[in-house]
This record gives structure tokens, C-alpha cells and sequence, in this order.
């Protein structure tokens, strides 16, 4: 039987239709994305016009190469991460299993399972066995937040990789913990490993639909291969270039000041953070169905968890407005009204 | 053994780097890409910032429900019809053939003998049998311009459905002759039956990468399921929205006149059109390689065909200025120079 499609944050029309108010008006706190969206440098008229052709694409996968501290490899932009979890299935070989390091992003588990590929969830690394062609770790985890080392992430590779296998670390939340991250050392090439960033998320852009991966080039041109053509629109590639290339620490801090801001706001309201990354906040309630609907009575949306009733997800609010609206609505929902 | 990527058209960085010149100077006229670009709506900034939600997608759907004729039906937004000619290998059931109908664009037998489907290339529907479990028409056809009428392709499909089969008509060059466009046939559900669209090319957007699919429920599910979530950009989904909403005939009789205005060249450079569409003409020469060389030597691309030495196929012109620089390179390039 296949997974029906993972209900994802971003379903504000659904929410408003139910719950009353504009989408516009609602308070969208359902994702990971920066709230205030990078300015768009001015696009011009051949990105739109062409098909994107190889010159563009290379001078975007140098400027990623740069941003990601990658100077070996030249990252493969993608229409969003999303269209290589796609592809993921045909990565494991026949008779073998994928481990998905658990609870985390739900697609994971659902393209493969619905591929036929036998799914493990392993909550650490001494359960990844020979038996794993295709392991998942995303890192930072979203949404616990859970962070392992570079230290770790490459015993783990080692070890898949002496088994043949393949070990995906997923950077989608990657970009505010750099110090963190493995996409230099997949940029070497090694063999066994493959790391997926995210563009929309810290520069506010997901309608863009843009991602990178960096890693073994063999699976690299699999992917080039079962992507297509012109996979990324041309004006994503070009604003990715100028964005990339420009001075990021702005937008790092601002996401920075907003992170800060929540956990205040959520704290304040008596609400436990219990993980999160730069881009959202993790928090354990007792009743976290009755405050997640009490926020969607206020028209805010945040994301709760099928797997796990206390969870709630926050994304960051815009503004100090948005701060304000969110503590009056958990002072209310925490009130029990 | 893997087919290499097709070299197609767009490759004006290539010519450039041989034959010199800026890229931004070249005619680039190897593509069947309308020259004159729609005027960009303006594009809100959630479209940017938010991942595609359904309600936009809903209202593409809609707009694209009306602009090809399907009211039963709302058209499947893709990000670019090439990102599902790479799904099409897991729609042909396991020990049957593909049928395509040839020559035409190139990606259609690359991708499905890449991934182990047998594939047949056929000139006319006698030729098509039980054994094919799916059969591609491009209509009207790229690069001749063969066109099947409708009653043709409903003949074929009900032998193709009746085998259990699924007729694929890739209507890429069909905004010009909606006469002959089976869409909204396709949009009344039958089985068996797809057909693809492009935005890009008609509204001279092709770095958007957008297309649409009609058919078949079943199908249509399963190549959603396959590109998975927010495939489609938010720019690109509005952008479609506004443009498919407005009137459309400005841009077709542009076309037209565009059009007209080149085979006026060709013929009057003495060259013979033997096939096209609106969006390009096809031309027979008998050293047709030394006649695309010199054309680069004036840095004018078009598009040759390794498999035809006697074809080159021509893009439309952007204005009279054009028609002028490739009436006197073709001038040249006739006379041997």
C-alpha cells in the first residue's frame, strides 16, 4: 500500500478554511524558513526567457562551491532537495534496506517505503548495520534538533561505506551552524557520501524551489541524470548566484535576533523548548493538540507531530509584532481558552 | 551502456567559446522558444518566500483548465515536461516496448532506453502493435512538423488503451494550432491517454521551467507522486496564472508574424522549408553542416541533426533586425563564404 502524501508546515489555506480569516492574515509559523526573505537582486530578462544553459549553471555551482565551503566540487544545484529524496530509491541496491535516523523529516521514509525499499528507524549510530545500503542522517535534525558531530557522521560513513553503502546527511537546516556541517569534506569526494543543502530556507526563498548536493561524483551524475535537463529554473540559478556571492552575515544575524525572540516569547509563555535549530523551535506541552488548536483559533499556525502528541513545532515570527500576537495567543491557549 | 546527454539547443555558451564572440551577442535561433518574451506580471512576495501551497497551485490548475480547454479536467503543473519524460520509464509495465514516433526530440528514446526500456522508432501508426506498452507522439512534431489530426491519434489511442497501453501526445508546439490539440480530449479522463503541454515555449518563458499534464487520473497520480511535493516553483505558478488569465492573441499573432518573417528569409535566401511549426522552421540543404558553420562563423546558432545531414532547423527571429543579419549571413554562407 503506498503512504498517502505527508500533510507538511505551509498549509495555511487548509487552516484558514477551517478555522475562519484570510490566509493572508494568518500568522504562518508552520515552517522551518527564514521570515524575512532575502532582497532579490534583479534578475534578468534572459534567466526567464532561455533555457537555463551550462554557463549559468556553472557560474552558480561556483558561487555554491564558495557559500558552502566546497572549493573541490562544484555542488549540484537541484529543484529543491525534495526532487533528490525522489530519486533516492533507485540509490539502494537490490536486497538491501535504508536507515532513517528517527523521528525526522517524514519524506524520508515515505519515498522509500513506497518504492519498495524496507525502511529502519535507528535513533543512533550503533544500529546501522552491513544490512544498510542507504542511510539518512538529516543534521541538524529537524524538528529535535539533534546535532551529531563531524566526528561522528564520518565514523558512520566509514563504517556504510566499507559496507558499500551509501550515507545521505541532509544540511537543510545546516547554514547557522557551519562549524557543524560535512559539506566541505563530501566536497572531496569521497566515495559513500552524499550531503544535501537547502537554499530557501536560510535566505527566506522555499517558492524558489533550489537545493544543492555535493559528494561522490558517481552518484552525483546519477542524479544529474535522473533529474533531466534544465532542472533549475533559470531565475532561481541566478538569484542563488548573486545571493550566494554576497554578504551573508545580515540575514545570519537577523535569523539569529528572530530565534532569539521566540524562545523568549515561548519561554515566557511557560513553554518548554525542548530542540529546534537557528530556523524553528521545538516544545513539549502536555496537551500540545488543545494549544495547537487554540493558536489556530487565533489564526497561527504551527506544526504538530502524528508521532508524537506533545510536540510543537515554531517557526520564527516575522517581527516584534508577530512576537507580541504569539504571546498574547499562548497566554490565552495556555489558559486553556 | 548509458546514452549520453543529447547536446540541444541553447548551447550558446558552447558556440561562443569556439567561434568567439560575447554570448549576449549571438542570434541565438537553435531553439523553438517564441523570441519575444510575455511581459513578466508582477510576482507577490509570498510566491518567493513561501513553499507553493495548494491553494496556488489550485488557481494554476484553474487558469490552465482554461487556457487549454479542459474544463472536466485541471492540468497537472510540472516543472517542465522533460521532468516527467524522466518518469515515463516506470509507466511502461515490465516486458513491453515503447513506440516513438521519430525522429523527433531526442530525450523521449534517451531516457527510456537509459532505463532498459526497448524502444522502437516508428514513422507511421500502422506500425504500432500490441507488444508496445507505451507510444509517444510529439504533435505537431519536432523538428518536421508532421501533424496527425485528431482523428488520427484517437484511432491510434483506442488500439494503444485497448492493449492496455498509454499514448503519450506531447503538444509542446500546439498553442499554435489548438485545432488540432487533443488536450481536452485527454481531459475527459480516458484511460490510456496523456498529453503534454509547455508554458515556456509559446509565452517565451522557458527558464521558468513549466508544463503541464492531462489525463488519465491514475497516471497523472502517479507522476505527481513521482516529482513529489512543491515541484513546481511559486513564481513560475503565478506568473502561469496571470498570463494563461489574460489575452493570449497579441502573443500568437506576434508569433505568427515572426514566423512569416523567416521562411520569408529562408525562402528568399533560396533555401527550402520542408516542415515546422509556428515556433520554427525545418530546412533541407545539401551540406547543410557547412551552411551551420558558417552561420557560426557569424555567430547564428541553429540546430543540426546528426541523424539528418541534410536538415537545420531554424528559430524564430526577435524583430526585423534579426531578419536582416540572418538574410545577409545566409547570403554569405550560400555563396560558400
Amino acid at each position: 500500500m503506498t503512504a498517502p502524501p505527508i500533510v507538511h508546515g505551509g498549509g495555511i489555506a487548509a487552516a484558514a478554511a477551517r478555522f475562519g480569516g484570510r490566509p493572508e492574515d494568518w500568522l504562518d509559523l508552520s515552517t522551518g524558513i527564514n521570515p524575512i526573505p532575502a532582497v532579490l537582486p534583479e534578475v534578468d530578462v534572459a534567466a526567464w526567457h532561455r533555457l537555463p544553459d551550462r554557463h549559468r549553471q556553472d557560474e552558480t555551482r561556483a558561487a555554491a562551491a564558495r557559500y558552502y565551503g566546497t572549493p573541490n566540487a562544484l555542488p549540484l544545484p537541484v529543484p529543491g532537495t525534495q526532487s533528490v529524496i525522489q530519486l533516492l530509491p533507485r540509490l539502494v541496491a537490490a536486497g538491501r534496506r535504508a536507515a532513517v535516523f528517527s523521528p525526522t523529516y517524514g519524506e524520508y521514509a515515505r519515498v522509500l517505503g513506497n518504492a519498495g525499499v524496507p525502511v529502519d528507524r535507528v535513533a543512533n549510530p550503533a544500529e546501522v548495520t552491513g544490512a544498510h545500503g542507504l542511510v539518512i542522517v538529516v543534521n541538524p535534525n529537524n524538528p529535535d534538533g539533534r546535532l551529531f558531530s563531524r566526528e561522528t557522521l564520518l565514523d558512520l560513513h566509514a563504517r556504510v561505506a566499507g559496507e558499500g553503502g551509501l550515507l545521505v546527511v541532509d544540511e537543510a537546516f545546516g547554514d547557522m551552524r557551519p562549524e557543524s556541517c560535512i559539506a566541505p569534506l563530501a566536497g572531496e569526494g569521497r566515495p559513500g557520501l552524499l550531503v544535501f543543502r537547502s537554499f530557501g530556507k536560510f535566505f527566506g526563498l522555499a517558492g524558489l524551489r533550489l537545493g544543492f548536493v555535493v559528494g561522490e561524483t558517481a552518484v552525483i551524475e546519477r542524479i544529474e541524470d535522473g533529474l533531466g535537463p534544465w532542472a533549475v529554473s533559470g531565475p532561481a540559478l541566478t538569484i542563488a548566484t548573486r545571493l550566494m556571492g554576497s554578504d551573508t552575515t545580515v540575514i545570519g544575524r537577523s535569523i539569529a535576533a528572530r530565534k532569539a525572540a521566540l524562545d523568549a516569547v515561548l519561554t515566557g509563555a511557560g513553554l518548554t523548548v525542548v530542540g529546534g535549530t537557528g530556523l524553528f523551535s521545538l516544545v513539549e506541552h502536555a496537551d500540545a493538540a488543545a494549544l495547537h488548536e487554540a493558536l489556530c483559533r487565533r489564526h497561527i499556525l504551527v506544526r504538530p507531530f502524528d508521532y508524537n502528541p506533545r510536540w510543537l513545532r515554531f517557526g520564527l515570527t516575522p517581527d516584534a509584532a508577530g512576537d507580541a500576537r504569539l504571546a498574547a495567543a499562548l497566554a490565552e491557549g495556555m489558559a486553556g481558552r
